[in-house]
């Protein structure tokens, strides 16, 4: 199946100029949302995922059931102030200011082997940013899972040192 | 496995007073992680589920692998302004003013069959107002899930007509 033809553009979205990946119209085919997730944890079966860290919320919606098919915890990822329990935080910069991530403190074991999830790479700050809170933790980074890479915007490179895969490339 | 036990009680969040339901204790552990899935999908093996839709972020933690285990696709619905192309909304009532939620206006096809998955059935406004967006793109509601039924707030009243099932009742 050819999934990058079943995701939509959306131009001038959230800003003008962006011409924004829409998953929606793939991920509400069955059949596409099903390769989709089984493309994602191919490389990963049989490597012993201790957990899925997920970045909110679009990443959720394959880092969850990645999760449950590779037989792994869930860990959300999430914006600022979500989070019920202590947390850590990280910053990272955009082109128009920063945002910010946070964990649970207690969301990994030090020594646990985590596969960190997001739909889209586009210049990896936000991926970079989970990175780096799931090592603080004591987390090893087994792999970078995305559906889509934007590799003009050359996400890959902020993520050098990490194993990184996506299913679609524009 | 008792899974009510795993989730964690975190007092006066997000605001004083509440005792918030923290599931993050509850999905970091793989086994529970899977049963809590595998419960939630267990009464719609069999019934023809076209597509699993789930409210913004936590919802999409259990609707997703619901999605993927039950061979259906899912659909996002979502805080304003987070969808990138034309929307349906419908707004809801807290305690403390309003919530809005949107859906695409494509997200349904006339005649799919939907099940509409939160993680938590508190008063019941958000799941209300999703099923009625549902409806209006001619979907039918053929059930509603939660992993945790607060019950003393009765959200299960205000989706009278619907068939609401939950995994835990506090």
């Amino acid at each position: 199946m050819d999934l990058a033809q079943m995701i939509r553009d959306v131009p001038d979205f959230p800003v003008k100029g962006i011409l924004f990946k829409d998953i929606t119209t793939l991920i509400k085919d069955p059949a596409a949302f099903r390769e989709a997730v089984d493309r994602m944890a191919a490389p990963y079966e049989g490597m012993e995922i201790d957990l899925v860290a997920a970045i909110e919320s679009r990443g959720f919606i394959f880092g969850a059931p990645l999760a449950y098919k590779l037989g792994a915890g869930f860990v959300p990822v999430r914006k600022p102030n979500k989070l019920p329990a202590e947390t850590i935080s990280a910053s990272y910069t955009l082109e128009y200011g920063t945002n910010t991530l946070e964990m649970h403190k207690d969301a990994i074991r030090p020594g646990q082997r985590v596969l960190l999830v997001d739909d889209l790479l586009a210049t990896g700050g936000s991926a970079k940013a989970a990175a780096t809170l799931i090592e603080q933790l004591g987390g090893k980074v087994v792999g970078v899972a995305f559906l889509i890479d934007l590799t003009f915007l050359h996400g890959v490179e902020k993520l050098k040192g990490y194993d990184v895969f996506s299913v679609i490339q524009f």
